[in-house]
């Protein structure tokens, strides 16, 4: 087609087709372990990192990771993704130890990297600091991803988390408070970092909250399906540029938007059909995304100048290591006397070990301002060390769960509730064909062949369940809990009803369904 | 947050804010027949143009629309979208009058709209046709949306989304050759032509083949759902830009691939579940595609050229509609000879008042290069009739619909699905009122009213079913397929409060899923 396109189009052109490219490498490493057994074992995101750096090493680069595309292009919708899944049930039970990690910690590994840089490598204070702000928060991204990808326990999963999710807006307050000083625009004190802390924190809730509750209650209004899948997508870009272009933090601001509309917008503005949508919709994006993230995370690597950084790296490694086993082992000891349940000792050690550093330690280091003097080096280093903690810590992790016998008995319990599930159904589709009314203008034959049809399968189901419980006796411990659960879903969903038949005040339903959320997962 | 951002993160976070910025003025636009319903009269597509009109009235530019924009980033995914959902044996079925509309109706209306502006307005002959071969091609993506806004007999949908899938091809090839020829590079001939034809519907069809049957078999050797949604992405963007640079059509390159997946690849290889979740996940696309383009339709008209190039612009259109009219009734005589069943000269009248243009015809008015004299006339009354085609025939199709009697059975339906949820309603009030304890604080009496005043309209709900039924017999088929539907949804809603209240996990729900939807669709 020979119609002439101007140079924005060619630009448009090259960047689709350099995207296309890094999907389709990614997509073939998503299918390798369906063809070499073996890959089975590291999971996808790491595999794609390495195959990344094997691109690396034969210099082959496929694009460059500018930080405003990671930060506006690729941060936000894997952040909502993350948020928009965590139960606030479950975030609010750990609260405690997860502020506490989500700020204390980032202190502690700045100063003791900045510290220990300083002095045992000799680096410049100033670059020592940026290179332990850039560190101390652990991503997000990687961390969700790898912990999905193993199945770990709900809590332990949660802690890990929240903890990454909301960790990002101290580190980013303290980075740029570094960078500020180290070009001497800010000034050394504790007042005005807790202001701009507060500041940046506050914006972020603040936009948070009003965005996702005003979509929230906007969704209420309608039910156009498109729409509201939509308005998700617009709320998560949306917040995180407002956010941002306020003095927020865009992080805390999608992520509390997330958290609010996966806890609260969706349940009361979204039917089932459209919540399940939207949640297949943003899985999507998520693997999409990461996909193309940390296949360039690897890619990125500049191999002369890791080597050249080695010994740099090499402290930095075991600086963050130490002072994160301060920060873990420390801070719990301090939450552990304020949640109802304790954190045991073995659920630390995977906190301490599996605090992977990732996209987000990436773009603070590549933020870093041209005119600063070291900033190669510190590059480098933050580069090392993230290489460090996906392909030995994430790699190591999953034999440590073994060892801690923190993998459980997950896989029993869903096929169990998986089964007890499809039997409810069925039970239920049973129910409405024997106690509808038969309509004249559907066909006798096709009521009875339907029922025996259904019949037939529950059959299977029991005889399957009954396996299963024979085989596993303490599934019966996990049944009792089920059934306690499911009794309070009854209460909830009576609840849910007066407020739909508007028995109860609909603006008054947000502070019930609070309260009543919390039975309902308790 | 402080972090120094380079020029092309802010050019980046730009792009960003306009198209977040245009989405939520479409949004809007998609909730106004929530608010006000005099607006359900108009089709979303066409209110977001005129919406977009009046934004433009006002002076208010969204964004600036360049033909590669339309090209490259617009133009795939919805074109994959129409030919993933198009049924290969309904296309087969009237294959010989699609063809013939494709080919050589572009034909008759580049030649006669050519000739009409040059004898009729003085237009230069080489103006004129290029003018004659923008607007030759019926476009895709308006009357695919319309159309299935509207509702209209399968058949009819098929011919026109057929003929507008097609017949880029030929448009595009006559007008690159015309562009050629007024700059002096091509030789004027029958030959050339035609070699270029077949060169570029070729390139088209083979990439297109190639792709599509390659996915296909690719997907059919593992089972990774997330992965073969992406791959149906990048089989879009991808065959697009191959297919372009290897000189051939893009878009049918395109509509060959979306066809082969839709109708051969996902029914090899993939689940049923993963078939369901790619079929939202496109539908969304399209929503969203089709949400910022026909917004930013509307709001590139330029008023004063559009009043400066009136005549031309009437001319224009009444020659369009009269070599439409040529085309349409001329062909459909000859291809009537060939199909089983004729194509009615009702159905034939809407698929000449049908032929809207749209973003093709628009993207190909850009691209004229900015060398050639002429060039703005050329744009503005492309524009104009664009513009007339989407409002004038756009609002009017419906009615006249109407006149032919070509909605078909669909408000009959609307109007027993409506009678069958009132009953439905009824049914369950009556019950509550039975089964519920009498509250002392309600007179008895009330009940009683309520009760009678119920079973009252609900005898007379079942008589206006009955006079339905009788009326309408073929509604049988419908209501067994809507009862299926309904066990269906309760299946799958139990599911979905399963994963609601926590006893099933959501990210293993999957393995689960798959089942109930293979219910679903046996």
């Amino acid at each position: 087609m020979a119609i002439e396109t101007s140079m924005a189009e060619v630009a448009i052109e090259q960047n689709l087709e350099r995207f296309l490219l890094v999907l389709s490498v990614s997509l073939s490493v998503a299918t390798l372990p369906q063809i070499v057994s073996w890959f089975r074992r590291i999971p996808y995101t790491l595999l794609l990192v390495i195959v990344g750096l094997a691109l690396a090493i034969a210099d082959v680069r496929l694009i460059n990771l500018s930080p405003g595309l990671i930060l506006f292009i690729f941060l936000p919708p894997l952040l909502f993704e993350a948020a928009w899944n965590l139960k606030w049930s479950n975030l609010k039970r750990d609260l405690v130890p997860i502020i506490l990690f989500a700020v204390f910690g980032v202190v502690i590994s700045t100063v003791g990297i900045t510290l220990g840089l300083n002095q045992l490598a000799g680096v410049p204070i100033a670059i020592a600091a940026l290179i332990g702000a850039s560190l101390a928060a652990t991503d997000p991204v990687s961390v969700t991803a790898l912990f999905r990808e193993l199945g770990v326990a709900k809590r332990l999963s949660v802690l890990m988390e929240g903890e990454s999710l909301f960790n990002d807006g101290m580190a980013v307050v303290v980075f740029s408070f570094l960078v500020g000083l180290s070009l001497g625009e800010s000034q050394l004190g504790l007042s005005p970092i807790l202001v701009e802390f507060f500041v940046v924190v506050g914006l972020g809730l603040g936009m948070g909250l009003l965005i996702g509750f005003g979509i929230s209650y906007l969704t209420q209004r309608f039910d156009l399906p498109l729409v509201e899948q939509s308005l998700t997508l617009v709320s998560a870009y949306g917040c995180y540029i407002i956010t941002e272009q306020l003095g927020g933090s865009g992080v805390i601001g999608v992520v509390v938007t997330g958290l609010v509309l996966g806890n609260f917008g969706s349940r009361i503005g979204m039917n089932p059909r459209t919540r399940i949508i939207v949640t297949e919709f943003w899985e999507f994006i998520a693997f999409f995304v990461n996909s193309i993230m940390f296949l360039l995370i690897g890619d990125q690597i500049l191999f002369r100048s890791l080597l050249e950084n080695l010994p740099t790296i090499a402290i930095t490694i075991g600086l963050m290591i130490l002072t994160r086993a301060i920060a873990i082992y420390g801070l719990t000891f301090f939450a552990n006397r304020t949640v109802q349940s304790e954190i045991p000792i073995s659920d630390q050690t995977i906190l301490w070990w599996g605090g992977l550093r990732g996209s987000v330690s990436i773009a603070l280091a590549l933020s870093v301002p041209a005119a600063l003097a070291g900033r190669d080096e510190l590059i480098a280093t933050v580069f090392g060390v993230v290489l460090f903690t996906l392909l030995v810590q994430g790699l190591t992790i999953q034999p440590l769960l073994k060892t801690l016998k923190l993998l459980g008995d997950q896989p029993v319990r869903q096929e169990y509730s998986e089964l007890v599930a499809r039997r409810a159904a069925l039970e239920r589709v049973l129910q409405h064909l024997t106690q509808m009314k038969e309509r004249p203008e559907v066909e006798a034959d096709f009521y009875n062949l339907q029922k025996v049809l259904v019949k037939g399968e529950l059959q299977n189901l029991e005889s399957e369940l009954d396996t299963l419980m024979n085989e596993h006796p303490n599934l019966r411990e996990f049944t009792a809990e089920q059934l306690r659960s499911e009794l309070m879903a009854i209460e909830a969903n009576t609840y849910a009803e007066f407020v739909r038949s508007g028995r109860l005040n609909e603006e008054l339903a947000p502070s019930l369904q609070l309260v009543f959320n919390e039975h309902k997962e308790g």
